[in-house]
């Protein structure tokens, strides 16, 4: 039985897929700067460390993407997804000791902001009697650690933090990324989180103007993304070790379908979820075993991301004894 | 001619549409604390005010509603807003002496809170060498004025905020604002600001799990939202001054879409805006005339919202004086 259920796109249509993808993306508007952030951050974590090792460094994606149904956008598709993962694994990686590329959807959750509300300069502030303003005594604590330690982070050069919104922006910046990351080998990784759409409407194919809604019912035809995750191991960084994540509603095909990305994108781990028990399990599917995380109910406050990571942690230490098993 | 451009539908037809819309919605998670919160500002601010006349209220929507693709919801359709009119124009209404029920999408721009950037907490704060947080300098005046004003609006029972996410939230939450409302009469008033979806996926055709990106393209039908403004003006709310907005790309269309929306769903004003010049200037369409409003130039930081409402609360002041004209 062919493994990737006999829906495997030969090669040569993969690459054509792909250069048309991009070949018909808008350009990105500060590709630039994007690109001198990245060889300062990579440069810098790339020379060896405290203990004469270079630095690991970890590309975590955060957020879902967006596909615009229209060129001036008003209206999108949009892939759930709160980045409260993205975020937490984050903090986890650079406490490991990691440098973290944060690629996040705007306005998602922010590393260190977790525990903090969804609005929290109006939620946690108040106004004294003299007219100042302050902290809420209850969340003086949360919002002094999450300031604190996340300007920690970025000045200390361990957090770099790029956001996106569209599925080219998306794609665009993790081709840049995982090109410039190549350079580092084995000691790089992709924790592919984000929430990436399937389908999209080419660029060249999309409406110029709103869609109007004159009359009857929309019919819409999508084309299927091409999948990156091939090309970004075997052509844009084939050293780095790389995990990517599988959502699923329906519990029955999930394993099977982590199991299928594993092998047909060459991954080293896929972390398999299930929409409403993602926040207390994952099943971290490898060539060799399924691992089964839990969150660790036993400390208040802990989070399935922190067994996540350490697992992660561990399985990459080993790889980097050995990137060709 | 028709000026509905024989596109109208037949009240019968829009009532079975309505109904079934309402019908297959999933229920309100949290309609009785809404109710709730709904009764006591409304009774609050029907009360004779300082003038001896009550206070007028407006409903200010705000955002963009989403439709989802799939009920155990990973992918929806958004309709982009970033929420900034709705925000402004609030601060406007409550300077000039409204009370306003602000139903904005979560996560969207605040009333008073426009100025910020998009992350305030990190980006306006700073950690001390102490190692205490404080609010940057530059920011310091920005940051102060938005939580006093905010804070202090919401503590005069001026400002109600209620957020919603779908179109299903959004329409159901509308019409238990319009018809607690409707004993104010004509003091009340309707904003339409929202980007309210034009088409929608009926709750019960809606796919249970995660669509599957399995093979070939995806297809999509999605069927109109039954338009609402209509059995608003006619029973939610009858007295009320209804104001609605029209956005296009394409401004040779804009003007004819605004007259014939103001003419079908009997709107008292239409605000027609282009999506790029939007934060410059819009034409407010009445039965009897067209007027262009603009940002005033010749002051720092000013919005066209600022005209804008100054010209919709003198309107609002001759209705009143004449609801029945």
């Amino acid at each position: 039985m062919d493994v990737t259920d006999g829906l495997e796109v030969p090669q040569e249509t993969l690459d054509a897929e792909i250069k048309s993808f991009f070949e018909s993306a808008p350009p990105l508007k500060n590709g630039d700067d994007i690109s001198e952030k990245l060889e300062e951050f990579i440069g810098r974590n790339s020379l060896p460390s405290g203990n004469g090792s270079a630095r690991r460094v970890v590309c975590v994606t955060s957020g879902g993407t967006t596909v615009p149904l229209e060129r001036r956008c008003v209206r999108y598709i949009d892939n759930f997804s709160s980045g409260h993962r993205g975020a937490a694994s984050t903090e986890y990686f650079i406490e490991a000791g990691y440098a973290v590329i944060f690629l996040y959807r705007r306005g998602t959750c922010q590393p260190h902001c977790r525990s903090l509300p969804e609005d929290p300069l109006l939620e946690c502030f108040e106004v004294t009697d003299e007219r100042n303003i302050r902290v809420r005594q209850s969340d003086s604590e949360a919002v002094k650690r999450a300031i604190t330690e996340h300007h920690a982070a970025v000045a200390e050069g361990l957090l770099l933090k790029l956001p996106f919104t569209t599925i080219f922006e998306y794609l665009q910046m993790l081709q840049m990324i995982a090109i410039s990351m190549r350079s580092l080998g084995a000691p790089a990784m992709f924790y592919l989180a984000a929430a990436v759409s399937d389908f999209y409407v080419p660029w060249t194919s999309m409406a110029e103007h709103k869609i109007q809604s004159a009359s009857g019912p929309l019919d819409m035809r999508l084309v299927q993304v091409p999948k990156m995750l091939l090309v970004l191991r075997k052509d844009w960084a084939p050293m780095a070790f790389c995990i990517s994540f599988k959502l699923e509603t329906d519990t029955k095909i999930l394993l099977e379908k982590a199991d299928m990305a594993l092998k047909k994108y060459k991954m080293h781990m896929v972390v398999a979820n299930e929409l409403l028990s993602r926040k207390e399990e994952v099943v971290v599917v490898t060539t060799n075993d399924k691992v089964s995380v839990h969150r660790d109910k036993t400390q208040v406050g802990n989070d399935v991301e922190n067994s996540l990571i350490r697992l992660i942690v561990e399985r990459h230490s080993a790889y980097l004894e050995n990137p060709n098993l």
